[in-house]
């Protein structure tokens, strides 16, 4: 990976940007990695970086991250910051020659994306995004054995994905939309999965929450997508669920089908009353634990291996341009082919 | 029901056409149904007719099924013949009289189809078409939970089939294509469960099996529905299935959702080499065995309780529309509306 | 099997003795079976047999069994008859020179039922006794399975058996008790599929039912088994379950392990509330639906075949001797051999 | 809890005594605890403990235990030794005034660790040994519904344990044999969930590995319980499994049950060749992960809080009696009650 080296890859220098919400879980996993030694933590809100720091027994909080990504012993910057503020960290962790693993995405937008992978391939440095679904041990199996041809030819993929929660309006607003913010997952997944993605058609509408009507989104969609490989694809969302996190995945191939859905969270059965009962995964936090967790040791693994993580920008880039294909079609109520996607649909 | 009246509802004069594949499970089917007593068995092929005579020990066999038809002693006729001929049986049996029950669809073109509901509804009498998804256990219990509104507003509909084995060059010519063949029991599904369907969008393909692409046909298709009540919905089809017949279905809403799905054949799991192991259902014979002694129950108890039976040719005419407007949205590249499914799409 | 000869395989003269409830069920399904031919309908209560030949559309009712079983037109005897006259009427059967199928269990002690199992050797004649979830797929596939050796050496057999209603004050003091009238299924799926028995240790007591204290009975049970081949069991029992018919069972061996379990009754999963719920059977009349045609339809296709019909009266006999040697170590406090079951408990 | 106060609860002193297999996954998840601050790791084998320290992060390591736990700036010893040494290292901890966390058991015999259960009552300190199932979530679920009635009274309850790969005979022979160190866990699952055994029989034989016998121990086995409160329950046990780690747990009562079973490890299900497929866990290590971090976050969360730790040494000594009486009903072929397990076997 060009010219990065780790002075001590069993004790790698960290600056960790953003403590909020995913940042509170991303910290306390990274003070269980053995070979990441966390140096200073970076929050605008000097508070939320000192519980960071206290959290992971780190050396130091400053309220400048800029400065935490400048600090000499560092070697890694980790940004679970705000989106909005991803792609201006990650170019300046990237002039400073700094590893990245960073929150997806880069940007809601094609340009800003762009001119990050850009610099990314010029600097030669190790920078992975935060599609924490792809170190799920279910989709991690699901990969290897399409990758091993027990399924065959692909030839369907499949995906739903319902959230439990609603987010706030404010964070409607700001986050792109549903396809960007949510269909993304499973676009990316798709990708990952299948190959890459030729032609999307997309249907949306507000069917249960009048918010998104105006912050301009939808709560419901579906999307078709056609894939370069032939293979037929469909992408569901809602942005509620009564029943909990509903998330699953599928792809059918001439030999064979995998699904990843994973019903129970507690491994336990009540039956009274001529039935049985079980429960659901509560939101994203339950569900993908352990994905949170492998993917940061992956990520710690890999450099300190010498290798290339992945996923990195080139794909982090294709993945937007997926979803802003289904939300273009949306809006335009036509199917939209990748390849016309080369400027951001007008907001 | 118009002025149909039985003589005797706890035995009730039959003449069943066709002894096909189809034809012996539901002539033994109907053999054990306690109200039903069979006159006359009729098929062209006269050996055919006589074993079916044998099977269900019934009155007498004949190569002449309009002959059957007409026997005083027969009251309702029961088709089974092939699609083709669908359409002038019960054209002929209405003519008559009786009452009917026919395998769908009435037939593959929605003139022939218009012509036939139009006389159905003239002679007011009941007739009932062979929509066994209707009176599958599970399908049954997922109408009754919707309509209980135990699921709330429905906002989204998902349905997969997938079949073992692809059909014949030679059915594939004469089936109408998998639009009709095919899907057409996950759109009448999806106007069971969810109500009418305003728009449809569809993509489909050959990937598996060239004589598809021969006979003019596809093997893998999804289409999108957009129903009057602002639901969302999705259909995967495939013709070929290594892993056995794949039947799911799925209608959340914005309290619950429903999955009606039948992971096991058999009530065994088998565990060694760190896993387990059952088996899926092989094909539609034994995967719907109970709903296809359900429906025709359910058609001569309401027959016997002087009831209209259902679903009858209003209902199988809706749902040729929609598998015909799939079609022709395949076809043409683009959405296609129901309203505007008023004339047939040229072979 | 001995001299015992079908005039036409293909419509074998039948004589149902017995419509009570489970006769209902059986004279319905026998109605059904191809080669089988109801001459005549016997039950005490004329009505009864009224009925029940009206079901079958049988030739003839009669109020007397032994003039049924008489009937020269009469190759088969059916009885399901109460449990006290099963011995008797097999006797006038095998007497007769009649081909039986009979409930279980021929007799509730040793003594006659070690009479009608001399006579019946004596006599040659075909006998299946109904121990019908040797006919479930589920448990055919499980013996399937192990006979191949996919098991390898047996290791472990489990069952539990919970009955949803628990019988009438009236059934319980008739029936034998628990280990004869419920256990014998699972102990005879110990046998079916593991082995012969060596050793029993029973423990009973009255947890939920005063009734069955004052029938000198238990409600729940466990039993463990020691196989001749050294494998060991265990057996649970409870004669009430508020969940539903509560039917599993186990084996394993030293290569793999099969579990028959029935969860489901209905296949389709509700969400809501955070989590899922689905529906177990309600009682054997509809966990065992298919197995009560499936024994039935054997029985006739082995007579028409010319073959031995199992499992016969020696089977019921060795079943019988596990759950009185049960019944003794029960009351006896103490393991019992079944070498030493040869004389009743004293009642 | 007695005169035990700690320091600082957000920073608590610790010596880790014991880096073998299990002490690895322990000390890894103790460096990951936000309150817990491992002072010193101790090992006979020194660079066995400065390999733990480094896992850790810790202060230093010395290859002298008491050493360790004499450490003034240490408040909690936690114990992960070998069995034969817990005893005498949880008595230096208790004499030096020091809060413990211990593997169990306690010790192999009654004598040994009555002795530890009495310095615990008079030294008052907080200790838990390591039943980390009783912190597994589906335990915990099973227990929150039993302790709030839902299931009403208790009246059955089964156990089935299946190790995937036999230890070696060292083990076997320094183990206590199959009933003190694997249905020990079982023992005390049915002591937590229903309650007090009063009477327990046992079968056992050596049905798959011969070293068992040499070490005078059994491989497979099943075990009768009559609890306090009437329920009766079963046990079942194997020390090898071709299918992977089998752990079920079942408990029912008046009014429903529930059942502790994982079927899945990951959360994938491969389908091909008419049937589907998915994994086993592997062995205890992967399948109560979780529940090995959970039992060392409520052991210092209770700490910190001020609260009693459970479970404490009189649990252990209750379940060892039971694990005892198996044994000895087992060895002298006859039921033995617990009031009766007042010595130890004798070896």
């Amino acid at each position: 990976m060009g010219t990065f080296a780790l002075k001590d890859p069993d004790s790698i220098g960290v600056a960790f940007l953003g403590v909020g919400r995913i940042g509170r879980t991303h910290i306390q996993t990274l003070a269980g990695i053995g070979n990441a030694r966390i140096v200073v933590v970076a929050d605008p809100d000097l508070a939320a970086a000192e519980r960071g720091r206290d959290i992971a027994r780190a050396g130091r909080a400053t309220s400048d991250p800029l400065e935490a990504i400048g600090d000499p012993d560092v070697e890694v910057v980790v940004i679970t910051t705000p989106t909005s503020t991803h792609a201006s960290l990650i170019e300046a962790a990237l002039r400073a020659g700094k590893a990245i693993w960073s929150e997806k995405p880069i940007a809601l937008d094609l340009a800003e994306t762009d001119r990050v992978v850009t610099l990314w391939r010029e600097a030669r440095l190790p920078v992975q995004l935060g599609f924490m679904r792809r170190f799920d041990p279910g989709y991690v199996r699901a990969k290897e054995l399409i990758e091993a041809g027990e399924l065959g030819r692909i030839e369907q993929f499949r995906a739903t994905s319902r959230d439990t929660y609603p987010p706030s309006v404010d964070f409607i607003q700001n986050s792109g939309g549903s396809f960007l913010d949510m269909c993304v997952h499973d676009f990316d997944l798709a990708r990952f999965l299948v190959g890459e993605i030729e032609e999307v058609s997309a249907w949306g509408d507000v069917l249960a929450d009048e918010r998104f009507r105006e912050g301009g989104d939808i709560d419901t969609a579906v999307t078709m997508l056609r894939f370069r490989n032939g293979a037929l694809g469909v992408v569901e969302m809602s942005r509620h669920s009564a029943w909990g996190y509903d998330i699953r995945t599928e792809v059918a191939g001439a030999l064979g089908k995998v699904v990843v859905e994973a019903p129970h969270k507690t491994q336990l059965t009540f039956s009274r009353r001529f039935g049985f009962e079980g429960d659901h995964y509560e939101s994203f936090p339950d569900r993908f634990e352990v994905a949170y967790r492998l993917e940061l040791e992956a990520f710690f693994r890999t450099l300190a291996e010498g290798g290339t993580p992945a996923p990195g920008p080139d794909e982090a880039l294709e993945t937007l341009r997926v979803s802003l294909a289904a939300k273009r079609s949306w809006l335009e109520g036509r199917p939209i082919r990748l390849d016309d996607v080369t400027a951001d649909v007008p907001a």
